[in-house]
């Protein structure tokens, strides 16, 4: 066993989930009798959709694999095994959005897995002990499921770490990520389906997978602790799969093409890529990009331009974080960005001692459906009664919430195709001195407003409306200045007309930012920057 | 000194260059007189066009540094001047092809250089006394070029394996091979050059050039000797920059798009990429694609298609080299491709011991080129009787030399565009049953004419006529099989009528082929496949 591993397992018994990790699960223990019910009627299931195919001619059913997992109660599985489940499970069709996902094998087999496998996990136990509920003794074993997994990371050590892995070798880690992803998705369909018939049945698959889903996030939360990741540029020299995963995982500002020519100016000078790899595996699970200017940033042409924002590296005294991205869905709440952004920030601050400064250039994704939800329901609170005027000043014809209205829903209605379009309507809008100079203070105050002060309820309470605005506040950030025209690429047109926000992190005042706001909800802000764009 | 530094280093002064090396580069002392002649046309060249500028804002003309460099007459060179010498050149405007190249500043700094420099070796001494001319002493001194490269080398042997090196951080070998390149360029136009007006200086120029080239050469012949080499496997694994050189330098087969879509099939399940790294540098030198399958591939389609070409990789018993190029220009006159041939098909068998048979499936870039000229130059001579009589009984308009020239004009005028013109006449040809019937066995029957029997001359003597047909036979392998629209891209339609060809190695007659071949011309050929196509 290598020393890694053996801190590994360490970690896995000594660390407990805190417990804020446990309420947000939310998971229950489905009764005996649903139990029961659930299994008579997979036991009706034909054996031929269950079929796993193993890859070396022979196959067996998924009964037969889980049943043999089950016999391996307390103990290592034999790597046969494992090797087997993987290739099974590969082999039945990918789980697609389906308006009945427990008739898809991949669904089939999870639920059968979930309900059947004495998978319960010591966090899972806690909450179902905290709800009073009771379980089956021989169902609350030592979780073996970790011994499955287990011996999946222990193979893992040695393997992505070789030179010229065969490209046919299973990477564990990616499959157990991708298990979850479709654990996540089988569940979200689950829910959105018809429980009228067969209500009782999906009830109990549902949480079954839920209890499953948990269990793999517990795991994946002790085996992606931000002390067991390491830190990596991005650089020519890196693995050809990096590039690629990255490539295909960047949401925020897409690659064009093929992704690999406009990569390179991403990783060029006086451009960073970091992302955080984890010890068993050389899979990216999450990346930042960063741009150094001498000042703030306040437009994406700057950062994704041609034009060198420096003429040399050193002169550098503004880092700005223009991307974070999860590479896998399958971690979905396992919390990477935060030490992301900070480790790379103190890595930077190493490489370049002139830097004083670390600003976010951000999408506003929620700004725009929220404005036209609001206009809606209280049309006459949404402006001010100065905004109602000068717009019905210039537009008599119609009540200025209206006029506005039909502006919100033809930005939200641009179009990939429309982008070169000189009709659209935020380029009508900048071509005119007049048209500008009414509605950038309009849709400023607003932005401000939506940014600042919207709340919605979550796991937690209240948090912030917008989900950047509360993962970076949330962060310890501060609302430092709004920038009209930030980004003019459709998506962000239709998302927030274009405005752009940059989120500033002062070190100093990280933690007290970020008590403020998780205990009172309070967003902080850049008043000398912010000053004009908010009202009273 | 690290101990691989030391072992060059012993390599450097014990390896001399074997002689047929020295035959090849022909170069001569450029006399005294002609040397000052040159020299005084140099001083009246503008400084400011032969300043160089290095980017720590100290800058000096080339004429400083090559004083520089001529003060450090035995000894290493301090890393400052090197590295003012690399920026300093990359600093000067690329090289492109110029009709008076002594006018550009590359073209005079490395003049200027080859002249002023005592970059005599070894082996340029050997060339030029065997021809009895005289030397000044002075500049026959022990060759600190060598040093100078010497010390490039030796940055290099901690520089590119370092995990992330900077961007800006220069690669000196990269810069030794694009300066020969330039070199090769320049020496190339001048060739071409005017020499009524300064013929002399034009003259001394192009002698001084040849030195520093044949310096170079002898150089590279030393340090990318093949014991020196590691034959690597292309995986996702490997470092980005690999793959970006490669991308570029694919020249056989090239790869649609940005490329990294396209080579992915080319490193995937029954594919292999195998390329040739320096131990001083990440380079890719050479490289060469091999495609698995269970019989011999006739037909480019089965290589570069989506239909797999084997259940398993255990099945193949045949290797199909399907293209081999250098990846750097510099580098010519240096042999890679024989070992890369050899090295990886060892890598091959001990990985796949099914595989029993190792084939190419290669171009014949000179075919139609060859036919077209010989059409010109002996209509008569270039058909069989009984060819003629059967073109003219289906063409009688003409006479059926003039029909055949008229089809091979057609054909090397074939456009990309013309691609998917269903009129192109390969395609019109293919079309008709029997056009086909009539073509194919004379055009088959020329080709294997143009590729067994036609030679031209060169510094061994006489050679296969075809450059990849000299290059394979000398490797030691035979003709094994004609294919018939072997490869319907528009670049293959123009060399060769689509037609590509199967050589094959067998590795217990390559000494004995090799020898025939060098000895007496004689290319081997797979008479039970080839006989159809032979004439007498």
């Amino acid at each position: 066993m290598f020393p890694t591993q053996k801190r590994r397992i360490f970690m896995l018994y000594s660390h407990l989930a805190p417990e804020s990790l446990l309420k947000r699960t939310g998971v229950d223990h489905p009764s005996q009798n649903l139990v029961k019910a659930s299994l008579s009627s997979h036991q009706r299931l034909s054996q031929h959709q269950l079929r796993l195919y193993s890859s070396d001619e022979t196959s067996s059913t998924s009964g037969d694999i889980i049943q043999e997992l089950k016999n391996h109660v307390s103990g290592f599985l034999p790597m046969s095994l494992v090797e087997k489940f993987i290739k099974g499970y590969r082999a039945l069709p990918p789980y697609k959005t389906h308006i009945a996902p427990e008739s898809t094998p991949r669904a089939q087999f999870l639920i059968r897995l979930a309900q059947e496998y004495p998978f319960s996990t010591e966090e899972t136990k806690l909450v179902t002990s905290e709800k009073g509920t009771e379980r089956n003794p021989d169902n609350v074993s030592i979780s073996d499921l970790y011994y499955l997994f287990e011996e999946i990371f222990s193979k893992n050590v040695t393997y992505p770490r070789s030179p010229n892995p065969l490209p046919e070798e299973p990477d564990p880690l990616q499959f157990l990520l991708h298990l979850r992803q479709d654990v996540l998705l089988i569940t979200g369909d689950l829910k959105k389906g018809d429980r009228t018939n067969g209500g009782v049945a999906l009830e109990v698959s549902l949480r079954s997978l839920n209890l499953l889903d948990a269990s793999l996030k517990s795991l994946f939360s002790r085996y992606f602790d931000s002390s067991f990741l390491k830190l990596n540029r991005l650089t020519m020299m890196s693995p050809s799969i990096i590039f690629q995963r990255i490539i295909n995982k960047e949401r925020v500002h897409p690659f064009r093409g093929e992704g690999w020519l406009d990569i390179q100016q991403r990783i060029g000078p006086a451009r960073r890529l970091f992302y955080f790899e984890s010890e068993c595996s050389s899979l990216p699970l999450a990346f930042v990009q960063v741009a150094l200017f001498p000042q703030i940033a306040t437009n994406m042409n700057q950062i994704l331009g041609d034009t060198p924002s420096l003429r040399s590296e050193k002169e550098a005294t503004c880092a700005i974080f223009y991307s974070i991205s999860a590479a896998e869905p399958g971690l979905r709440g396992i919390e990477l960005g935060n030490p992301l952004i900070k480790q790379s920030a103190s890595q930077l601050r190493r490489e370049l001692p002139n830097l004083r400064q670390f600003y976010t250039l951000s999408p506003i994704p929620g700004f725009l459906s929220w404005l036209e939800k609001n206009l809606k329901a209280k049309p006459s609170g949404t402006l001010t009664n100065q905004e109602c005027a000068s717009i019905e000043k210039y537009f008599p014809e119609n009540k200025a919430s209206c006029t506005v209205a039909e502006i919100v829903k033809k930005a939200r209605a641009t179009s990939r195709s429309a982008e070169c379009d000189e009709k659209s309507i935020l380029k009508q809008i900048r071509q005119s001195p007049h048209l500008e100079d009414l509605w950038r203070p309009i849709f400023m105050r607003l932005c401000a407003q939506y940014l600042l002060t919207e709340k919605r309820e979550n796991y937690q309470g209240f948090c912030a409306m917008d989900p950047v605005t509360n993962f970076h506040v949330r962060n310890g950030a501060r609302v430092a200045q709004l920038n009209w025209c930030g980004d003019m690429s459709t998506e962000r047109v239709r998302q927030s007309f274009g405005i752009m926000v940059n989120y500033q992190y002062e070190f100093d005042h990280i933690d007290a930012r970020n008590k403020a706001y998780m205990e009172n909800g309070q967003v902080d802000v850049d008043e000398t920057r912010m000053r004009k764009w908010i009202t009273e």
